[in-house]
């Protein structure tokens, strides 16, 4: 018997082996590709890209092919029916989903969309120039039809938008992302309002002025340095649309300068700070399987949110990194902390354009954004109806109506890149950042005086030990929970918005 | 009859397109690989190597098995017994090569001297600090015994060294190469002799001086100007080791700045140039096929050594480019173009170092490494003897004897690649250029005065047109004969060296 049971576990053990081997040169090649799109975003010379592409296609190719492949399922059928520790079956569950959804595809329908995307790109960044959405219809329609019918590979029996919705974020279910969706509608609308009534007067001007790219860039490594981001591990780069991208070995932050906008180098490089901070936070010894990767966008997103908003969005957090900014910046010298945190606060009610968002109008953009992407995958919006039905939204959320397509349904990229589904989980992240925030601040107390000291680490701890560590162990639901002993809620980032915008706008009913 | 032709031509293309899509993936995988090893070397932060040769691992057994798969050779057999045309029969010639040798040697042999390498790069650097030949020796052994191994299970029937030289350089023989290197070393011996017992004092410091990063930064970038490169297609950075490397669409330079020796970092980059510049001119429409590959190793040298020597050390050339090197460093302002030349082709027989050498004493370093490989490989000659004969040679050679091992056998870093038979192809190439040099000014007539108004188009569009464009549609011999109108030899290269310094150094015998 208990020979048996020896080689039965034995067994087991092999077929692990050769499974986690499998997923690893899975999950190498895919990281490879990683590095391929980082190259190419920040590198690579212009002309590079007939061949980029070739290569980022045959390593997609290759990766679907290993995925895919029957030894796959074969292994994954048999470790199902053993005995697994807890980290082996998370990663047979992520690996199983994966597989499900890969195989349930047609590769043909895989390529079609690609194809398709890869066309769609420039129709859209023309009809943008041109403000002209008629141009850029019908590759929509056709987009939104192979979305429909690829959701429909996947799960005939789901709301496809529900399908895709999952492929960004899938252990969130989309009733939970539609109610807090709605929630936030639901406050924010009155918050901002009350804003744009309030006779109160922020300061707005403190960054006002230019500043040189290579003093912005001096100012962002501070930046990083001072929230301890992990130079052995990373670096800093421009680029056009920042990101941050790789591995817990290699995670690395890239920002954008524009000389008019000090402000908004900061923000996004501790934005991305955050992303790649959480990466470099996921187990060494996890690395090539599902225990070592980020768990999902809203996770990834909760922790770029963080440290964006309830950190460098902060009184304290201005009070640690003025001086610091003075140095590089002596025209900065007669800027009061108090000054540079209502800059960075500032409620803009009349803005068009998502990227230019603050902490509370943002979400009204996603929002629109939402319930158009719902409406248009279950049919109950037609496309050439879009412009017209954003624009009202626009006026409805935010008071103010688009007057072109480039500033309203053209603006975002997402659409042209089949991406449905993915706008909520900036919204879901943002929520969830607060919700972490009040957990660590519950376990460590309030944390203002170390970030007015510059003093990170101990927050950041609380983050690896409760967030990073697990890599893909945890569902999100599970993960949310153990870290903060609750079920996901937006009641947190409610509270936060409206104690800080009650306060810094003098709003009597908050 | 006509129609059973149309048929079984359509069969063949149909063959062929399966083929080249294989052929494609397995060079779009390897291209990846490129761009993950210019990552490394470049700009990856230093934590990141245990995830990276991870990756460059999947990738390398991906690309394997991809090429190694019955398929491949199915086809291969196929399309060996089709109507081809002469393009396609030399793609399924090199496919061919590389899949015999591929398939021929067991996968567990090639996963050992990876390992064996990957253990051995350590040991000898350490070996080398310490200069402790014996740390080393046994580790070298193995790689010897590994390598013989690997040798006798492509070709059991053949001289193991000739095997391992057909790496590096499958078209050229080993016995021309033999026969060069013979010669090589027969004429350069007197001829290095004369210039030391010569009376002729050169000028030797025109570039005496520290010269900052930032300007010979600045300097590189003009030298890359002048030259003609297409920075849509490349780019310039630095790196410890300068290599290039990339595609027709994206072939990058680096290089290193010392601030003592600014004549090191033009030379180099002129060198790297030489090597990027052949890849760019590879056809865009061969790429991810051996057409759009560059011919083997002692042909790229050929390019590399080509700019660096007959354009870079040239009277010529000192003449335009010192005006560009003063407006840089205005130190130069006193320095003539004739100091420059003499600076930039002093002889020195007491160096010690390969990478140090100049023209004609570089290659009795070759030679040196040359015959010691031969005798190893070949059981000739023992591993702990090495430190010793090498000694002899540089000794006999050169009229030096090391002091030690770490600047004598343990100098380079190939051995601990296990790259035996590499050595050579640097002055096969050497060799090569001369002779492609006396070509193009055979057809073009003298490009003196093109070089001295800094013009270079026409002497690019002759090795475009005779090498480049031409990938590896001809075998190495086969290319030599077309682009020269006869078989390789040493003829221009010692005529050329012979004359340059004869004149250089005012030698009688010359």
């Amino acid at each position: 018997m208990a020979t048996d049971q020896a080689q039965s576990e034995a067994a087991t053990s092999d077929t692990y082996e050769e499974f986690e081997q499998r997923v690893r040169r899975i999950s190498n090649v895919s990281n490879a590709a990683g590095i391929l799109q980082w190259d190419q975003e920040v590198v690579m010379p212009e002309e590079g890209t007939p061949a980029r592409a070739q290569q980022l296609s045959a390593l997609s190719s290759v990766g679907h092919e290993l995925l895919t492949d029957d030894e796959t399922g074969e292994l994954l059928a048999e470790l199902e029916s053993a005995e697994l520790t807890d980290e082996q079956a998370a990663v047979v569950r992520e690996v199983r989903r994966r597989y499900d959804r890969e195989t349930s595809v047609p590769q043909e329908l895989v390529e079609e969309i690609s194809e398709t995307t890869a066309n769609a790109h420039p129709k859209w960044k023309e009809a943008k120039e041109n403000d002209d959405f008629e141009a850029f219809a019908p590759t929509l329609e056709k987009l939104v039809e192979l979305k429909r019918e690829y959701a429909n590979h996947i799960d005939p029996d789901a709301d496809p938008y529900e399908v895709l919705f999952s492929d960004y974020e899938p252990y969130l279910d989309l009733e939970t992302a539609e109610h807090v969706l709605e929630q936030l509608r639901d406050e924010l609308v009155p918050l901002i309002d009350a804003i744009d009534d309030s006779d109160t007067e922020i300061e707005t001007d403190a960054f006002a002025g230019t500043f040189e790219d290579d003093d912005q860039e001096a100012l962002a490594r501070d930046v990083l340095d001072s929230l301890g981001y992990d130079w052995g591990r990373g670096r800093l780069d421009t680029a056009p649309h920042p990101f941050s991208s790789g591995t817990q070995f290699d995670a690395r932050v890239t920002t954008r300068f524009e000389e008019d906008d000090l402000l908004g180098s900061i923000t996004s490089t501790i934005h991305e700070f955050g992303h790649a901070n959480y990466t470099l936070g996921l187990p060494d010894e996890g690395y090539g399987t599902p225990l070592g990767e980020s768990r999902d966008l809203s996770v990834h997103e909760s922790q770029s949110r963080l440290w964006e908003n309830h950190v460098g969005r902060s009184r304290p957090f201005w009070e640690h990194f003025l001086p610091i900014a003075r140095e590089r910046f002596p025209g900065l010298e007669d800027v009061s902390p108090e000054a540079a945190y209502e800059a960075a606060n500032q409620v803009h009610d009349d803005n068009l354009i998502r990227v230019e968002a603050d902490e509370l109008t943002y979400h009204l953009h996603i929002v629109i954004r939402f319930e158009i992407e719902r409406d248009l995958i279950s049919g109950d919006l037609a496309v050439e109806d879009v412009p017209e039905v954003w624009n009202d939204k626009y006026e409805e959320y935010l008071g103010v109506r688009p007057e072109t397509d480039a500033e309203g349904c053209l603006q975002d990229i997402h659409w042209s890149h089949g991406s449905f589904g993915y706008f909520s989980t900036y919204s879901l992240g943002s929520v969830l950042a607060a919700q972490l925030y009040d957990a660590a601040e519950g376990e460590l107390g309030d944390l203002d005086d170390d970030i007015r000291a510059g003093e990170f680490g101990e927050l950041n701890g609380w983050l690896r030990e409760n967030v990073h560590q697990h890599g893909k162990q945890f569902t999100t639901p599970e993960l949310i929970e153990r870290a903060t002993g609750e079920e996901y809620t937006a009641e947190y980032f409610l509270e936060y918005v409206k104690s800080k915008y009650g306060e810094l706008y003098d709003l009597e009913e908050y």
